[in-house]
């Protein structure tokens, strides 16, 4: 339910104005030395306290410091084999911002299921449904990608379409037009991974794809997923997208996204994410809002993508 | 690897070509009577043995018969809690239609993968890698269907997009020219489903949108994924898709697809799928060949929704 | 690895001279009042902190502390629904009393083995093999105890045994003698389990049994564990242990434990668990050491048995 | 519920007098030449058709025939990495014997928590519950062997007492005494592993030993485990079982069983299992009882042994 993976486990906790939000990560191999000023790099990017485009679109994120304190599996900076645990205490100047939420429910957002669901939900900033959870799979998608990286293997996502726009010279404006008018607006998210060795993935159910279709779903927002000619190839047939394979040892297959039957081809693995716009706009709701999520989305992207994929036989 | 879920776990086992197919029911409540009708009819939905436009389109599917073999779990045609195990003994009459894959590969299929992660592989037909494999599926699907409907729940998938044509009407000349041409062309699968309570899925990871996801890609040519407003609402600006809630206890929420932050809520729940264009077209291969697997694969969507709600707790 | 359970499952971190240890607790439904009484009673049992006889075997509780922070998942002291997430700040005040360890490997320890495993490892007192562990345990039991008790059932447990004497009246002179020598001496739990409904447990893999078994075998020198006639009835034939069925409502057999073929019967449970004398004895090491370390562990039995029942389907 | 284990997956199925038992492998890695010749022998063994003394008791043994047919998994005699499935037909030529089960229920059987838990039952021959499902842990234990003896590891279960008597030379005389007076006794089967490598096993709740209590009390009629120092050094003080570690790189402690706090140290593993008086007695009920199980149960102590080992990270 708050767990994920099984040879390297993230377990997440916290509600967004609770003590603290955190995790427990079990699994990490012995003797690695944390990056720190990774975390923290990744960290500032999920929050939008980076200046590029996208991020500007956010005003809530200057405000937030996000201290990681680490309660076990770490001595001396390496990680002892035992489960690590990390939190980040929660601190939130204007707490009056949400407290009409004691009796209003917001379209599109998670707050009026969770009630008929549990009969009682954490009210403030959306407490367990925040995107501030993402913190934590943030910090544990860091280490994933340290031991990745030991392996090879990189990961990179980044927008790649706002709205219905691909072309990133054009995005300043339309952002600047949304925001004007109290809207919010959907966008794409790619993801590619470099240096995954061929073999990856189990043929029927455990696919390497499905487990990044369901990785990727459970980022707040995210209502699509594809990989190679999903929804973006549909025009074209199959002799356009397949050719005999001449060279046994190697495989040119775009058409595949890195994964043909659930296995990498040792191909480049891309795929896609849709996120939908953000529910909360300042038509409707006063407070915070960021008018395009995948850009403060693609660090979660990536760190659930690493999160699978150390999770898998490599 | 070869499992599907916990509470009602299917695990899948055959090759195309080896003794028989089957499958492995655990979880299966005592007392069900097991509806073979069903089971025949949707089996021979998956084969194409059905008229319609699309199914039209196969002709390997006259040749197969499906006779399902109960080897436990049932007794007097009533389940009896205990797993069910059943098998479909395999029957080709032109195993050397397949001769030739023991030393080629077939872009855009497993062939290839499955050599180099194992080292060894079935080449008769595809082996495990083969679309028989969802033979299993659908038995499996059919009995949490069963089960599902004792709870008011349906599921219905059909085709609703062949390429880029969204018009029915206009499939079946699109689908002339595509054979005429030795081609192959990708298609969408929509499927919905009624009646799911409010509250079902984790908030989190185990988000029921996740769960669904991941069952969608682990079907053969399956290669997207959305949701609400995933890919195909990405013009739109959250002004267009969300609304205030003004009812507390009904929402009317078309931009979720009936699931809020993972979490279903009490709207029908609606997803697409997107098949690729099937890889062995007739351009390059010899032998029986599906124009647009889609139209099979809208048996097996319905089969693996339905296996993946029983799993939830409902 | 560090995870127990899945409907409520507990995953335990913490090194016993880190910053914390501590636990989450994914799966207790929201509303539960958290009964905090309850909690520090059992850590007070757990450390040794009451008069009991066995207790009093053991100086180093007398110093120990258990503050319980609650970091997540209870807001106005009512469970949400959300994972639980707690820690308990270790204090030490003579860590120089674990210096020695650095360099040195106790025999019946973990220590070796953990540096052989890990290839490093956290010195200080034990670290993650410590039975401080054991304080999340105790917390995560006093939960799942009161989801217990709403459904009738109830767990004790308590020591029956030390060495090989079962008398209680003759236990104080045996322990003082022990402990006059400088050693250490084992014993037996005793754990009783009421109003569990007949029908508990699946009958093959996941019987409530082996379910107990695995529970008990992962406490601390936990070295044996049975139920009815296990160990203890093998002077009896079988025409002692069993009668024909007569009322089919009722059962009446002792020599099953409460649990036929996995699943419960209706009857009481009760099992045994042997616990081995404490391997670090006073001959050997200086510092503070248990006697009898079954005294201190019923509390940690009882915690792991309500536990492994709090996630089965009752 | 039906399947043990997660990177060796082995899911069992059938009734004792429906069409078939058998199981599914999954995690098989591809290449292995199954060993037909071990399986017939361990299945014999079994069935209690080997000539040994404890064997003798066994009169419905001689009967039985089993012929394993393979269904998936398996081409040319070597394993395909696929799931391995394989049947083997019921056969009983004295159905009748068991009609009157369909309204009785024997004590210490399953028969009556198997219909108060499903609401219906196969009545005949203990049905699910039969000690005939044990087939199908003997040819998944033969494989898991055959993988073990790759790392050279071995495993070899034998009864080492009867009722209370450890001595193998007077059990002859012993179970005639038994059997004449249409009685049953228990017995112990003690387990050694050789050529485990230091550091198997996790340290908090994925201890081996928790692995293998939970395996061997998954076995029809075990009701007791223990390790090294467990109910049978009761008697001894720490100071007889402890000796400081003097040598760094091996450690000889007899009363870890091979494992330290949950973790393999190198050393021979061992084991006991207590098995209780067969429940249906020729006092009770007329025909083929067993008179002590343990003889025949060594078999399938050996094949859960060796299941759960395979399981582990080696």
């Amino acid at each position: 339910m708050n767990s994920f993976g099984h040879s390297f486990r993230f377990t997440s906790f916290g509600e967004s104005h609770g003590a603290a939000i955190g995790g427990v990560l079990d699994g990490v191999p012995a003797g690695l030395s944390i990056d720190l000023d990774l975390i923290r790099r990744e960290l500032d990017r999920r929050a939008g306290r980076t200046g590029s485009v996208g991020h500007a679109s956010s005003s809530r994120a200057k405000n937030e410091t996000d201290e990681v304190e680490w309660l076990s599996g770490v001595m001396d900076g390496k990680s002892l084999g035992t489960p690590i645990a990390f939190i980040v205490r929660n601190q939130d100047a204007r707490p009056e911002d949400y407290e009409w939420l004691r009796t209003h429910y917001r379209a599109g957002h998670a707050d009026w299921v969770y009630q008929k669901k549990y009969g009682i939900r954490d009210w403030r900033g959306g407490g367990r449904a925040s995107a501030r959870e993402t913190v934590s799979r943030v910090i544990a998608g860091c280490i994933a990608k340290q031991l990745l990286a030991l392996r090879g293997i990189r990961i990179q996502a980044q927008v790649t379409q706002v709205g219905t726009e691909t072309d990133p010279t054009r995005w300043e404006k339309l952002l600047e037009e949304v925001r004007s008018a109290g809207d919010s607006i959907g966008g794409v998210v790619t993801c590619t991974i470099t240096g995954v060795p061929v073999g990856v993935g189990e043929p029927i159910f455990d696919k390497l794809s499905s487990h990044l279709a369901y990785a990727m779903m459970t980022i707040n927002g995210c209502k699509g997923f594809d990989l190679g000619s999903g929804f973006q190839d549909l025009a074209k047939r199959g002799s356009e997208l397949y050719h005999p394979i001449d060279n046994l040892e190697t495989l040119e297959l775009p058409a595949s996204g890195g994964i043909d039957g659930g296995i990498s081809n040792g191909d480049i693995i891309s795929f896609r994410c849709a996120f939908k716009p953000t529910a909360t706009i300042a038509q409707l709701y006063k407070g915070r809002h960021d008018i395009c999520i995948a850009f403060r989305a693609a660090a979660v992207v990536e760190a659930m993508a690493a999160i699978t994929l150390i999770n898998e036989k490599l």
